[in-house]
């Protein structure tokens, strides 16, 4: 795809939340049989998701997780508590179902996808892998820009893919996740570049990164920023400088769920990186986002502030893959039960509040 | 039962946790593939499960609800937002499916088992419930004790002989809901004795007082204090002078529980109480206790914190039934399936932390 066709998609309108249908779930959650609100953010979670689907039963049976790997230039710098070989192993290990993400799926009897963007060590062919190369990694932001305008293109277009992939499948909702060692300094540089933060408010130790560790990723990242900051004039170049493949691809799919009208529950930290992304490059993107946990990674919180979001677990996750929204799935479900089975005070025949 | 033949199973010794079991879970998560800690409460939840149930393959598929519901003597004082008369009205709508707690039971596969103590209206013989009938509600414990000593008696014994319901069922976790307008006050009232607190440290709306309604409620949990607060010398006395019959049959079930060795998922503000009476009646009782949610009832973060319990969900609910012990069941599956299925870093051929 040529930068130009990418253009076209890319700012290509948001389907549109039914306002109809979010006042009527509105309506009959004051009727079901319990004190007004004592469900909380299971009753927000219904209401939202039946004015994203337009329908008065909203459901997430047909749930779609797609994971996206890829390898990080920038963890040359050692800014990752594990080696780069991780990330093509672990393709396997979701190949095979031996990944957390892959058990969860399993038992959440969700589909599960994952596209190799690009490794240092390629898997080569496996089943349930979709195969994009866009090079071995991305190159090294302390020192080049990340992504070239090409793989910028053609990462944000296998998110795309994904989506229409998981749409043409009648997907209800959509979960992003990412493999990708170091993509927590790559997601973090993206972060503060849009939210013009220095790197400490914002990297984390990661998969485990010691006090040192984290002190030589804060450098790596602001090393990064001076060279790049300049030039990430819009929300797409400072991705395209500071990210990644997978953090593309997802940022590509998230904007492509809101203009075909599937509802995304967000991941953590890069999953949330790629949502900034989106909402920035469109607001309207936003109203099509659910956030699934709040991870332990500590940049999260600004991450989520900015983005005006409460995610619904916070369970001092910090895996990736996925599996912090996967883990949040049932109580989508369970939200959607409540909504569309319990009784009204009516059916019942239930007193209400006396006044 | 006589009061003596009841302190002889009360004061039966708790089961003992299996510590090899707890060292094998432990050692088992270190080696899965994911950085060390990273699913963090659920890895928690998979050890705790692994040692209560002395196995290596942690299962809570086999999951028994009882909601235990009765009303309220004190609820005459006005500390209500509905009327009374809703207790046996959410009697009938358990039976018939449309309740909160029906719809979550259903979708999570468990059992639900609903035990009428005694209500203002008896609702009288409905299919899945058990008639435990103590009285047409407690006493007004702003004017005399709420339980007489066969009550207490009794309403203890009927958690007792839920959990062996459960127990001859084959079940994996316990679940203990309540239902009763009025007793978010006995519950405070009884929190209030234990942890010598002023009915202001832990009154809260209930079911949805306004401001006028709590500072009454107050001041009627306040008269009830100082009433028994003298002559409450044990936790089972506060409860009889100041609970309620489902608060004295959920003490009874997770003191019973703890004994046989069945875990519990504890619900809120209601449960809590009853987990906290139990766990101060014998502290052993405590390592038997997993925690479901924090409730929206202002109260529940010093009973939490009284309990050293940090639950998995806050939502906001603030319903009862066991409601929020539900919505945290799939966390307890999914942590059990990663514990179970995750492959090792040696089975995957995944490469470790770098050192």
């Amino acid at each position: 795809m040529t930068v130009s066709a990418l253009l076209d998609w890319l700012n290509a309108a948001v389907h549109p939340i039914d306002a109809q249908a979010h006042r009527d779930a509105l309506a009959r959650q004051s009727r079901l049989t319990k004190p007004p609100g004592a469900l909380d953010q299971l009753e927000t979670i219904a209401v939202q998701l039946a004015a994203m689907q337009g329908a008065a039963d909203p459901a997430v049976n047909n749930v779609h997780i797609v994971v996206f790997a890829a390898d990080h230039g920038i963890a040359a710098e050692g800014t990752s508590a594990f080696p780069q070989a991780v990330t093509g192993e672990m393709v396997k290990n979701f190949a095979t179902g031996g990944a957390a993400i892959s058990v969860m799926a399993r038992h959440l009897n969700a589909h599960l996808e994952v596209v190799n963007l690009g490794c240092i060590n390629d898997p080569g062919e496996l089943p349930g892998v979709v195969n994009r190369p866009l090079g071995a990694g991305t190159a090294n932001a302390a020192r080049e820009p990340a992504l070239t305008q090409q793989q910028l293109t053609d990462a944000l277009d296998a998110g795309r893919e994904a989506v229409s992939r998981a749409q043409h499948q009648h997907g209800e909702l959509f979960i992003g996740g990412d493999m990708g060692i170091g993509n927590t300094a790559s997601a973090a540089a993206v972060i503060c570049a849009l939210l013009e933060q220095p790197a400490r408010a914002v990297t984390g130790p990661g998969t485990g990164l010691d006090d040192e560790g984290v002190a030589r990723k804060v450098r790596v990242i602001d090393t990064a920023l001076a060279l790049h900051g300049p030039f990430a004039d819009t929300p797409l170049e400072a991705l395209r400088r500071l990210g990644g493949f997978e953090i593309a691809a997802l940022t590509g799919a998230f904007i492509h769920c809101a203009q075909v009208g599937l509802p995304v529950l967000v991941d953590g930290f890069i999953a949330g990186c790629a949502a900034l992304v989106a909402s920035r490059h469109n607001p309207a993107v936003r109203q099509w986002l659910l956030f699934g946990h709040h991870s332990a990674e500590p940049g999260h919180r600004l991450l989520l502030e900015a983005l005006d979001a409460r995610p619904l677990l916070n369970l001092g996750l910090r895996l990736g893959e996925g599996s912090g929204a996967a883990a949040a799935l049932p109580l989508l479900r369970l939200a959607c039960a409540l909504h569309n089975e319990m009784a009204t005070f009516a059916e019942a025949g239930v007193s209400e509040k006396s006044d």
